[in-house]
């Protein structure tokens, strides 16, 4: 039976994408709506999400940031406040155009992002400068038109947090974006496992409506990119837009410097992605619903006492801090059991049988590497919380090996070209800054710039052109 | 200027729905926005909500619910399953018709619950007795089309929880129910200090496709209830519109037997209304963002050791587990801060000056009743925690009074309609069980059954046409 369960999964070396949707599905971490584009969360993905919000709201809440909610519509002349928004956000909305039986006389937007209705409130709000610095953030469904579907990737409605600041001058609110981006980092990071370049887009891949945009990539094991969060620089262009003014200490009227950031549920995808292996999922600790999960093993009048054992060492793991399941079932066999908890990713298996019984130990396997540690029940907490520590580390460690395996340096367009059609994977590449260069790269290879190196290009060529460079360029394919 | 502050706010016993809204507003717990019912929630707002998120989760998840996610939007052929369902909500969506440029074939329901959506999902997941009890939670936004706002009470969009749960007995449905009610019961009591009746809805006041609603009711202080969250006995009404059907062990096919549950943001109105004063606000301790404000009082060079020994107190009072805020501000007095905290209702306050450092004391002041309290520095957080536990019992003990002062019985509709006319409160009266007598009773007095009593009528003879009474109702004029 276990054989069986274990087969039906496509191999993620074999087919990538079919493997991805399998292991959403099978692991109950999602699942397709009857709603085109709309994704249903089930309870042990909600749960990652869950932990993730903990861990992002912990480090938003050090730095000062607070939670509030803001309306989820926005009516359609707020949109067009900003020129460069509307025109970015118009076409993938979805529009309310009647309230029980009242027709609107003004379309409301269901938000695509919230700069909008906040910037109106912000504007109510502020006074002097006194008032500043503004450190909001809230957590929110937001719906943007899709034609595809990719559960937690690319969905029409999806969940995230979206932060918004305002400063008393541009460098505190640069200082923000920056803080913010290294947040971001250290969560995808330390507690995702997922190792991540950061830096400044290019011009044509900004947020619609921002000065600049700051974002953070990881490399997929397919060679794509995948975009984990964005940190946006917005000038004053929303201030103006929204008249968001306040009275300086030297008694002048000032536009105050916004701006923006988010996460969003597409984090999960990214570490499914990364960290499955051909058994399914493998979650890293720090995030994982449950840490461990004791599988006990029995046979006849056994049962009994394997089973309360088995919830005598919960307890015991528990009083640690460490989140654990039994699954005390008994329609399953133990090799039942273990498919469905490595397809499902925990961490740490925990077996104990009637022999353990006697000898006053169990077995901890761990999910990355399958590696089996025998331990006293005495030192199980400590040991469990140094694998658990070890498997996450690993997870990074093996995630990061594979992306600078994966990273080339390139200065010939053509090599350029080769890469991506054979390898993929990140290219750091001389590029003079110009539009038509990175359009042409684009249209020749669907490869486009994910972030700007800070390394300064010294004397290279642009890839395209053969103009002076003036960045270093990572490019990829992406999601 | 502490006393042109206080004076600003309209008196509570002068002009209650004033008041209200001032409290409301001025402690910036929530705003009105542009879009027409829909209000902002602010961050001192919602961290009250994110407390009670916090609170009703651990009771949840402590009885093994578990937290999901579905879509936002249900097709209008979904609402349209269930036949009472769709009466009952459909004259208040919100429709979108359009995504993108496309113009929908089938308009979307922005959810207004969300049985249709969850119904639809169950049936695809459930299979055997062995799936079953489902028991899921959702925190989410819903939106109701109102003509009216009134903030936290009333609004076309709110925040909320609601649980859906499918079992394969009706009995066990039935207990889920009513473990549901006492979860908030105890909630509601226990941690917002506000007293509740409880008991079942007569027909025409449960929900829409329900067999039976069961609600907490709580009285505000100009004597109308405030309906404070419901649980509804489903039957088998939406597996039967959904074919939510399992395979029981007996090898039959059967529907499933389900429940749904709901508290709101509108909690946060009730203990506005419940525990305010003419000062302003007062938060129950349990779930009051701060729990302490330290205010320093200092005069020229004494501030900066004073400063230091607030937040050396703050730092003593969060070991012990206490939400504090230093208000260290320079540009406002003692006095303007000792309203502004009385406004914002923050249940203690801790006065410490230049003579309390040689001392080595402090002083707490209660918010609901001023009582003072001076202590020494190493007996604090034992005297915060007692201190904070007396407010948070006494401000129910309060509400208790004043909801028993009001609370009437009356057998004779010429006295019910006096009671309601001069005194309002809570009325415990027969009632036949007719829908008639309750639409008359309605229609000259306003009031509305409540929820019935466990209580027996024994020979009592309906208010209304004499005849037998069936129950004895809690009526009362209603938010």
């Amino acid at each position: 039976m276990a054989e069986e369960f274990v087969t039906e999964i496509t191999k993620k070396s074999e087919d990538f994408s079919e493997w991805y949707v399998q292991i959403v599905r099978r692991a109950e971490l999602a699942d397709y709506s009857p709603l085109k584009g709309c994704m249903v969360i089930r309870p042990y993905g909600f749960t990652i999400w869950e932990n993730i919000q903990d861990a992002l709201n912990r480090r938003l809440k050090e730095t000062g940031h607070v939670n509030a909610y803001f309306p989820l519509f926005i009516p359609e002349s707020f949109l067009a406040r900003e020129a460069e928004h509307v025109k970015g956000f118009a076409p993938q909305v979805a529009w309310v155009t009647q309230g029980g039986d009242e027709i609107l006389e003004e379309r409301w937007a269901v938000r695509p992002t919230s700069e909008a209705i906040i910037g109106y409130m912000y504007a109510k709000w502020v006074r002097s400068w006194r008032d500043l610095p503004i450190l909001i953030n809230q957590w929110c469904n937001i719906v943007r038109w899709e034609k595809v579907t990719r559960l937690f990737l690319r969905t029409t409605e999806f969940l995230w947090q979206e932060g918004h600041t305002l400063h008393r001058v541009h460098e505190e609110a640069l200082e923000e974006v920056l803080r913010i981006l290294e947040i971001y980092r250290d969560l995808v990071e330390n507690d995702l496992a997922i190792p991540v370049i950061t830096g400044k887009k290019s011009p044509s891949e900004k947020f619609a409506g921002a000065l600049d945009t700051y974002a953070l990539e990881a490399l997929m094991p397919d060679g794509k990119a995948l975009q984990c969060g964005t940190s946006h620089d917005l000038g004053q262009n929303f201030s103006r837009a929204f008249e968001i003014s306040f009275l300086d200490s030297d008694g002048e009227q000032k536009y105050a410097w916004s701006t923006s950031w988010g996460v969003s549920t597409r984090l999960i995808g990214g570490l499914i992605m990364v960290h499955g292996d051909d058994s399914g999922l493998i979650i890293p600790p720090k995030i994982a619903p449950h840490q461990v999960v004791i599988v006990p093993i029995f046979y006849g009048e056994e049962q009994r006492a394997v089973i309360a054992k088995a919830h005598e060492l919960k307890e015991m793991l528990q009083k640690s801090g460490i989140r654990v399941k039994v699954d005390d079932r008994d329609e399953y066999t133990p090799g039942w059991k273990f498919s469905e908890w490595e397809l499902r990713g925990v961490p740490l298996r925990l077996e104990i049988g009637p022999r353990d019984l006697a000898s006053g130990e169990a077995v901890l396997v761990r999910r990355d590497s399958r590696e089996k540690v025998k331990t006293s029940w005495n030192a199980l907490p400590q040991r469990t919380s140094e694998l658990l520590e070890s498997v996450q580390r690993s997870l990074f460690e093996r995630a990061k090996n594979y992306r600078e395996a994966n990273t080339r340096t390139s200065e010939s367009f053509e090599e350029f070209k080769n890469i991506i059609e054979e390898k993929r994977g990140f290219i750091l590449s001389p590029w003079c800054g110009s539009t038509s260069c990175e359009d042409e790269i684009k249209a020749q290879t669907t490869a486009t710039i994910r972030c700007l190196s800070e390394e300064e290009p010294g004397d290279k060529k642009c890839l395209v052109c053969g103009q002076k460079a003036r960045h270093l360029a990572y490019f990829a394919k992406s999601y």
